[in-house]
């Protein structure tokens, strides 16, 4: 550990936080927190949402997978948690530890309470935090889907979003400029380094900006904020989005955002002046772009589309190291 | 604990064998083992039997609830265990110790190592076995439901025998003869006492009964065995029942069963007449009736229907002592 590297708070959902807060651990932190979306309608989560009226468990529950303890419990309860149901019947496809997490909630009272009890059993890493502390919902203005280009249609809901045919050109949080969870804003203000993404763009990491809390937090902490791009378009939300794109609809979202690093894999940007215009959109945003190789190779040797969680807390350290 | 009192295997069921299991944490022994009746069709349990075909969790679930470690995290995780989802969907009335028990008999591949997990994760003072490694149905040939008193209907299933308003004569286990789960005849063979009941008496200290391989082992058993009489008669499947014809129905469903001790609240049987005959019951089995006041008070002060575990410890020591 660095001397003056102390604590981290990751920003996102899904799967691309799940890969960074792999990578926090490995980088001998003190304090790790994970500030989760919530706007999930889909799956298990959104079924819980619905019956229960809870925040959807599902971003939570698998940042708690990622920072759980690595001995042998520790790897038992995250593959219980993650574990999905079989079968046809009421339960398939519900997480056990979306049950768990709501069955904690109605006993303790507070997602949060249930949140800090798994992180306990678990001997988490880390904390989980919900970035707001009521369900939200997304909507998006899409274009693409009529006849005429020109016509946008607001599709709402976090599974509309991901899987539309249209190109997302905005999103909105329903309800609009929620209050951020105080514990969140403080865990960014309190942080050396905050990280935004990888993830689904417009369903996982905007939503954040999206919270004018979290945006005023980022601002006035003194962390090294750093964005962390992802490593490919995905299918649906961000068909075909370049990596300036994605960089651009950071500041799209949140215009008075300010960053410092954008961190870019160095084999997704191979021409120079695609490079001069990612810089561009970074310097947009205060930020200066740093590209590392990043990508996880596969078994077979091939270079997969997920973050390597080795590299990305190398390159994190590095990244802070050079402040 | 005394010289020769080390270990007890708890046969039952329930309710029952809840109050039985925290009447044995109290007694300091090394060894704990609860042997528990599968043949519940009802609410959470008979859903998720029917939905993922598992031996059904609920008893097996109380019965590790009443053994979780007394501390705040035991306490809690009890709690959760025990805990039924709210609401209308399709979650109500599921125990959330169902659901984990059914998630890690999926993740691990059977329910003893599930039962065992959760066990290790509560702390458990001791561990809960199936008594069968397979779901069973129980049914019963009760009379009273027609207008000639002397048709018999067969009634099939856990819920339906518990509830009927006619007369239970007599009840089998579908299918019949079952085997016995190795490790519960095991843990009978090395126990230095065993107790059967009290509770349900047809749909969780019979079921026991009717498998051959538990009769067999404690008739060879050198432990002492000691049938726990409830306290009163259950609406629905015993109404209306004496303490004799609960000794006597044991008899009746395992004609070569030998037991020694019969314990008997000092309250129930108020005439000599009546002791006399509840000790020719017992007289048939081999056992000597012992009568102790065994029944839990209140906080107003009332007595209740309900075994009271320091009591209940007090007694099974005694006769332990007096063997």
């Amino acid at each position: 550990m660095s001397e003056n590297f102390h604590s981290i708070a990751s920003l996102g959902g899904g799967h691309g936080l799940y890969q960074t807060l792999r990578a926090t651990r490995l980088m001998e932190l003190e304090s790790i927190t994970a500030i989760v979306t919530v706007a999930d309608d889909g799956g298990s989560s959104g079924r819980l949402r619905k019956e229960l009226g809870m925040i959807p468990p599902g971003d939570l529950r698998m940042a708690l997978a990622a920072l759980a303890h690595e001995d042998a419990d520790g790897k038992l309860l995250s593959e219980l948690l993650q574990h999905r149901f079989r079968g046809h019947g009421a339960l398939a496809g519900h997480a056990v530890g979306n049950l768990i997490i709501a069955g904690l909630t109605e006993v303790l009272g507070t997602e949060q309470q249930a949140l800090d009890t798994v992180a306990r059993l678990t001997r988490s890493a880390g904390r989980v935090l919900p970035m707001v502390l009521e369900p939200l919902e997304i909507e998006a203005d899409v274009a693409g889907l009529d006849d005429d280009p020109r016509i946008m249609r607001a599709v709402r809901g976090q599974v509309a979003v991901a899987t539309t045919t249209g190109t997302v050109r905005r999103v909105r949080l329903v309800p609009e400029k929620p209050q951020a969870n105080q514990e969140a804003t403080q865990a960014i203000a309190e942080a050396d380094m905050v990280t935004l993404g990888p993830g689904s763009w417009f369903s996982s990491v905007i939503p954040h900006l999206l919270v004018p809390g979290i945006v005023e937090a980022l601002n006035t902490s003194p962390a090294l904020k750093v964005a962390i791009i992802n490593l490919t378009a995905e299918a649906g939300e961000t068909a075909g989005f370049s990596t300036e794109r994605h960089v651009h609809m950071l500041r799209q979202h949140a215009p008075s955002l300010r960053l410092d690093r954008v961190l870019v894999d160095s084999t997704v940007l191979p021409t120079i002046g695609e490079r001069r215009y990612v810089e561009q959109a970074a310097a947009s945003l205060g930020a200066r772009v740093e590209y590392e190789d990043l990508r996880a190779v596969d078994e077979n040797g091939r270079v997969t589309d997920i973050h390597d969680p080795v590299k990305l807390a190398a390159a994190l350290q590095r990244l802070n190291a050079e402040r």
